[in-house]
This record gives C-alpha cells, structure tokens and sequence, in this order.
C-alpha cells in the first residue's frame, strides 16, 4: 500500500504557530478517505501574508494554491495524476454541499486557511472530489495559478459583462492582474487602473489598456463595472466616484482594521449593486489555460525552494510583490 | 384657454425657503409644454421631513406625493383626468432619459426635491408623459400612496424573489409596511422586523409574519433576502447579520450624517450582494392599487388640511407616525 511507505516519514512544512513562520519536519498527512498529493509547486497569496499578520486566526500548514502529483486517492483513476485543487472542503451534509457548493458550506474548512493544513509542504491531503486533473500542455508554473485565476473567473459567473460594458479593475497586483485578463476574454472596454508603471506595463504586454493612479482622469459616474481589488479601503470609494447609475462594484478584497466607511446614499439614490466575490470554480480557470485565452506566467516574480519558505514569505511581503511561488522539486 | 384663467390668481403652497417652513401665496405654477394638474391630495414622505433638516439643500415647494385632476395639458386626453405623477423630470436627452428612464438622467429635477417646485401645493405642473391616469376604482386616498408603493415594487424590478425565497423587511415604518406587502405578493416566506407593536399589529392585519424588534431571535445568516428600510445606520448590520452566504440585502434607506461602516470583509467572504434601491415604475404600483393585491389605506394616520400644513408637517414628523396626508378639498 503507497500510504504505508510515507506513514512514519518526516516531510517539510512551513507553520504557522502561535505567531511564528517556521520550517518544520512534520509527518506526512492523513485524511480519512481523503486524497494523498505530493506538491510539485505551491503559489504565495496575500491571503497568506495576512494569516502571518494576525487574519483568520490559523494555525498549521500554510498555503493553499498547489499543483502536484496524487500518490494515493480513494479514487484509483486519480493515482498518478498531476492535479490542482478547490481549496474549501464543505460538511457534505448541508444546503450549499448537497448542491454541489462547499465554498459557501458554513462549517467548510479551508486549505492552509482555516482548520485545515495546507499546501506549504511536501504533502497534503484534499477529499477526491476536489481534486482535478490538470490538462497535458498546462505548465506546472501556469497550474499554479488556476486558485487565484477561478477567483477571478468568479465575477463572469456572477454579474454578466459584455462587450458593450465599460468596465474598470481597480488594483494592478496579482489579483488585480488577473481579473483584468479574465475580464479582457470578454472584449468588454476594459481599463485597468494602477499605481505601478511595471505592472502596468505588464497589463499593457497582455493587451490590457492601463491607467496611472490618476482615477479622477476617467469621467465620474461613466462605468458599468467596477472591480475593487485593490486590497485598499480607498478602492471601495474610488468605484463608488466612477461607477454609473445602475451600475455595479464588485468586490474582490478584504480590508484590515475592520468596518469600511461607505456612502451608503450614493448607492441607493443610483441604486448601485455592491457584490461580493470570492473563490470561484476550478473548470473554468482550467479552461482559460488550457486554451491559452490567459497567460499567467508573466506574473511569477520568483521562484523559492520549500527550505527557503521562510525567506520567500519575507519576500512576497515586500509591497508590490506579483507571484512568488515555491517548488519542492529540487 | 383655461391657462388663462388662473394666470394672475395666486394660491397656496408649502414652501421651504431659507430654512424656513411657510404657508404661501403663490402664482399658479406654468411649465412649458407641461400638464397642469389641481392637487387633490398629497401624502408627507420622510423625504419631505429629511428636506426640512437640511438634505438636499432645497429651496421651493415642498411633496412629491400626491393625486389630483389635470387642469391644462399639451396632451388634450389628459385634461379633466385623474392623475398621479412620476417625480423625475429627465432632460431628455441622455442615455438613460433616451431608454425612458428619467429616474437615473444625471442632470434630472425632481419634483418638490431638486430644482422643481412640488405637491404640497392647489396646483402643480409635470410634462405629460410623467402623469398616469388612475383607474376609476382606486380612490384619491389609495392613489396618493402611489409614488412610495411605486419605489417598493422597485425591488421586485431589481432582484427576483420567488416563494421558495426566506425575506425580512427591516423597519415597520411607512415605507417597510409597503415593502411587506408588495412582497407578500410573491408568496414568500416573509417577517417584517419592527420595534413598534401598533405597527406591527397593521401588518400582521394584512397577513404578514412579524417580529418585535429582537431580530436576534432570527437565526443568523440563514435569509435569502434581507430589505433594509429601517432608515437606521444599524438596520445595515443588522441584515449583514442575518443575510446568507450569496445572499442580497436590499438597501431602500439613506441615511443621515454621512458614510456608514460597512463589514465589506463579510461580503466578501460569504458573497453578499447589495442592492441600492429608489424609485420605481407607477405602472406596478397602480396595478396593485386596482387589482386590491395591496391595502395601503390602514397605513393613513391622519389628514390635514393644506391650510395647516405646517402642522402637519410637525404631526408627521413625530417618531414612529404613519401617513400623514394633506387634502385641498374643503
């Protein structure tokens, strides 16, 4: 039996304990009637800078975007297989579950996030089904992104975006990025608004139409969509001077420091539509990558073994910081 | 010419004007290629009350609610019809105006609120295509509830409740008890949250499920649809709470004193859409009104007489009153 040959291994991992980032040899995991996946390459989100800083309260394994090879799977077909993985695992019992929608389960755990060791280690474990296989001409460098790329995949299975629409991404980071190459894929008139002349350029290199911090350069109150992924409170008020009339802010970062001030009148006078967004399905990012429509690779800053985790982590943090991912394969 | 003959005859009018509420003598209003319309009767709305503290900074005659008999008109079919009234002016031309909606012309007037003198008046002027005939078995004093029924059924123009739906109404006021009972229509599961019992007791009388004030004796995050018309900052938090993951809380309050502290990081998170919502289409409202779906008038608290309309404006301004009409016949 594979399982058995890792049972008494000790494999790396980067923990988060008790306010401390550390590197630790740990066992290999568990998980009943769970999959076995060896990671090839893990990708640095802000979400797990901000774990480090205090968010969500977690402890253990970070880390939550992954690719890697199944070892061992309750699921026979899936041994062997290079694979990406949806991060939330629901209760199996409730409404969301039953239907098929365990990122909205209220007791869901959450990969490197919440009750649940993640994917900053030589291994983890995910149920089969939230596992799937990544096509042949995806790069494990391109797969790597299919986590934060379904977050952007998101917003299109919530609010319809058109040709017609104008539309702009508030935020040139790497989710900002992103969202602004699944948007392209419209051919909506797609703007998205910085303060980073490289990244920027990066955008403009994707096709992507760009504009230097200077928001108030747009006409007020022009646009159908505005997307707030600035990861800064100001970008919520920023949409809220640029979108029009029964338009729509969708929301895609969290804020520190609690409560947000919002001009509550503005909405409902121009009766504006605020929505949330968060993790989006993994078909849909594969899709994008396995056609090429989105290319990702252009945002890998750099390139961390899992013994440098630590130091990788510093070196995401830095301000302004696209993709750092870390490899296990060395 | 009947235009003629109120030319130089003055009447009254409830103005606003410097900060200062006072019964005037006025000319009889005249609007290029506009209907003029004898108020018969007009209804105080917490707008009005809003106004007289200062929103909006307006200067003139004060209401936009209201029913009366055209008088003059440019469309010939009009005259001598009962009538109530769109409150938007459009310019015209705009993209919004060209789709026929003046409600969201950016550079619209609105009657009795901005740059247009209002209802609480003996006479009025609206160019034609904002007036509707009333039918002949809805009374004056179902008519004038026309306008605010017309901004509840709003809602159903924006977000789709179904019967399967679970939906709480915050606030018990004039505007929730319309809300409820335009969303009792659908069949949905529906509780109308209030802290007062005499109003409580109204809606229960139409049919509808009520709950004193303890909203926390709802379970949490378990409604489809939560409709804040509280007119409080704390109705918001109090739907946050009590909304579902990929739930809409429907925003039909503005708000004093500014922006209000939002938890955008729940929103986020569980995916919550915000919907604003203003005016809305008199077409629904009428239907309602004539068909008998909606009872509005238990919802009257008192009539005055135009001539006291001061003292109706304190009477109406007493936390927790009902509608409070004014009526030109006497």
């Amino acid at each position: 039996m594979v399982w058995a040959s890792f049972s008494f291994a000790c494999v790396k991992a980067l923990r988060f304990e008790h306010g401390e980032l550390h590197l630790a040899e740990t066992a290999v995991p568990h998980g009943e009637n769970e999959a076995l996946v060896r990671v090839t390459l893990a990708g640095i989100c802000n979400t797990d800078l901000e774990i480090v800083r205090g968010y969500a309260g977690f402890n253990g394994t970070l880390g939550h975007e992954f690719v890697g090879v199944v070892e061992a799977s309750p699921d026979k077909s899936q041994i062997g297989r290079r694979v990406v993985g949806e991060i939330n695992i629901g209760c199996g019992n409730c409404e969301n579950c039953q239907t098929g929608d365990a990122r909205h389960c209220a007791t869901r755990m959450a990969l490197g996030i919440h009750r649940r060791d993640g994917a900053f280690a030589e291994f983890l474990t995910l149920p089969p089904q939230n596992l799937f296989v990544v096509p042949d001409n995806v790069s494990d460098q391109q797969a790597v992104f299919t986590e934060p790329l379904a977050a952007a995949c998101e917003i299109l299975d919530q609010v319809s975006i058109a040709a017609s629409h104008k539309v702009a991404v508030i935020g040139d980071g790497k989710l900002g990025q992103l969202i602004a190459r699944v948007l392209a894929t419209t051919g909506c008139e797609l703007i998205l608004i910085g303060k980073h002349k490289d990244k920027l350029e990066l955008a403009a290199q994707a096709g992507i139409k760009t504009l230097k911090l200077a928001a108030e350069m747009l006409s007020p109150r022009s646009l159908d969509f505005v997307i707030e992924a600035s990861g800064s409170a100001r970008g919520l008020q920023t949409a809220l001077d640029l979108v029009k009339a029964r338009g729509t802010i969708v929301l895609k970062s969290t804020f520190h420091g609690g409560a947000v001030p919002v001009d509550t009148t503005r909405i409902v006078v121009d009766e504006i539509s605020l929505v949330g967004s968060r993790c989006g399905r993994f078909e849909s990012a594969l899709k994008l990558l396995e056609s090429g429509q989105v290319s990702v690779e252009p945002l890998i800053a750099a390139e961390f073994k899992l013994d440098d985790a630590v130091n990788a982590m510093a070196y995401a943090a830095k301000p302004g910081t696209l993709k750092t991912l870390l490899t296990t394969v060395y």
